[in-house]
């Protein structure tokens, strides 16, 4: 394990290298149930426990963390043994899947696996919800990224700006793509970043919103890369985030709406999210800070009017969000507070009852020069 | 609006040419009404009826149409004044946006106009469920697609594959994107196309099965180009194929999932839908054939182990299905009379329990070469 570790801190992943470090990891997993079984005993891996008791936020680092409680699942024991051989599958597909250079969706692996025992009626797995969460025992128990095993989930946002960015063998200048700008994949481990001219990375809440940026010229007049989530942001863009951050030293800075949801999508891209507290290091971007839209942007930009009222919805989620650790500093209890005592949420295109280019000639900027970000 | 609908039927739409053409049919809009009132008229204009009874499906064409019926919006009508005040202040608005060659996401439409008029608590619209509807009132009575307004929904979808687009100067040649492609934003308007080299369009409903087609270099190898919808395409997806097809007379070849969820999104890409029937001459893609996943498959490559069961809901689908008359053909309720009889569904995804490569090697160029696709 000391060497992956290793690995992961490099700048610049070398992917050939890490697919045979993965493959000698599953290997390895192998090797260990086999001697269980030369040694007369229970065939058994450890894996982490990812109860919420078992999460802690590192202040420090402000990054999700996994703690270090385990289980041992047994192959001779009722209640495992199912699983056991379940994950054995799923290891020896991933270790196939590494080695021939290929990827799968969690779903086709599940169909891969669904009926892989021949001359039996009985089905390996019964549905998606049996080998998914076996596949996240797999990486916490390995200590591999999900990616890392070949396997993907789905894959949402849209990148746009000064870089240069090399995908499969082909260079693509994300600054000549028009108004339409390039898909993030599930999987961005193979890229490799080039050309590079940019302040910051905007990280966008609402395509609407990146949209709007793109047609105002945004990253053109302010030297910085755009990158829209369309929602909570799925993997690979976490990762690119993350990567663009780590390797090449750019800030980040995110823009969402100013209500639960959107204070709790930047935290993920910040701080990682409690159900992958196992891949905050290689998701999660502590740097990043937050730009809008905030409770005081109201009063400061004269945005009353145009504010919505929260549901009862909101008021949970905003609770919910005072009780999490990672919120738990002043600007951020006062945001929150603020909202709630209000009743007011206020959405990013709120900002067009000032004008279309409001956004991108006055407030974004402006907040920029003069440091307003929270952290 | 006859030169407006012809301008329609030209392979290349000249987007300036047409901006101006938009503002004239809006400022005749705004001139209609100041007739009306100097004649001492109650000021009025017609929209047509949206219900159900407005719609058929017009066989020949295979396409949704909206039909004749249209009712009166007048302003000395209490219960009409509020609505005709707010058509009005969008007319007038989409006018601004096209003049100044803006484009605004429906929501910053709303924000725009939420509070806007001076000296008065009181709001113009209350939330975006007013401004919504009579978006769509002002596109079917002026007969203005909501894009040439320059409003735009979300966007969605992803294309990758031998043509070359040019996108506000830039040339985007979207067969050297990687592995990653371009996102298709939800107005495509201002899209030109150069240097095709496709025997057809894939269009695919799930991200997953565009990766593995990615992946395989499908459209490499089969010279093709790739489109992802995502899920239900959206507008600018809709648009894009159809424009393809239009424009570059290059055939469509639809490929979803094998359940009622599928069978829609390939009538909608094909015939349009019932919310836009108003537009599905300009988003339908008639020509469109269906590749799979079918009934038929089941059998024909030993699926049967890696069926889904049909659940309360789908069965509901399916017989809704089984009523709209662009269903009503023998191919197509031979598919949803089987899928109700057997109980089954079949994903796209289904195919990896054959192999990864088998929808790429078999499948699909198997089925193109002898024909075997759905009208």
């Amino acid at each position: 394990m000391t060497q992956a570790k290793e690995s992961r801190g490099n700048a610049v992943v070398n992917k050939e290298a890490r697919d045979k470090e993965v493959v000698k990891v599953l290997d390895d997993f192998g090797e260990s149930i086999l001697k269980n079984i030369d040694k007369n005993e229970s065939p058994k891996f450890k894996v982490p426990l990812r109860s919420l008791s078992n999460i802690h936020f590192d202040r420090a680092a402000n990054l999700l963390r996994l703690g270090d409680k385990v289980s041992s699942r047994n192959f001779i024991n009722m209640a495992h043994s199912k699983k056991f051989m379940q994950s054995l599958l799923i290891g020896a597909k991933c270790k196939e899947l590494v080695s021939r250079g290929k990827t799968a969706s969690i779903r086709e692996l599940y169909y891969q696996l669904k009926h892989a025992i021949a001359n039996t009626k009985e089905n390996t797995f019964e549905d998606q919800g049996e080998s998914d969460p076996l596949i996240v025992d797999l990486e916490t128990s390995l200590k591999v990224l999900r990616e890392e095993l070949h396997l993907k989930a789905d894959d949402k946002g849209t990148i746009i700006g000064n870089i240069v960015i090399e995908d499969s063998g082909d260079f693509i200048d994300c600054s000549k793509l028009g108004r339409s700008g390039l898909s993030v994949p599930s999987i961005i481990e193979h890229y490799k970043f080039h050309k590079v001219k940019a302040d910051y990375v905007l990280v966008i809440e609402t395509a609407a919103m990146f949209d709007r940026l793109v047609e105002e010229k945004f990253p053109q007049d302010n030297n910085c890369i755009m990158v829209s989530t369309k929602g909570q942001a799925a993997r690979g863009c976490r990762r690119l985030v993350h990567r663009i951050n780590r390797e090449l030293k750019i800030p980040i800075i995110m823009f969402t709406d100013g209500d639960p949801w959107g204070y709790y999508i930047y935290s993920v891209i910040k701080a990682g999210s409690m159900a992958l507290a196992h891949e905050s290091e290689r998701l999660g971007t502590p740097e990043t800070r937050f730009i809008g839209m905030t409770m005081t942007d109201i009063e400061e930009y004269g945005l009353q009017k145009v504010t919505e009222k929260l549901k009862d919805v909101d008021k949970k989620r905003i609770s919910e969000l005072l009780q999490y650790p990672w919120f738990q500093n002043k600007e951020w209890k006062k945001e929150l507070q603020m909202m709630s005592e209000r009743g007011v949420r206020i959405e990013q295109q709120a900002l067009a009852s000032k004008s279309l280019e409001f956004v991108a000639q006055e407030y974004l900027p402006e907040k920029i020069k003069k440091g307003k970000l929270l952290p």
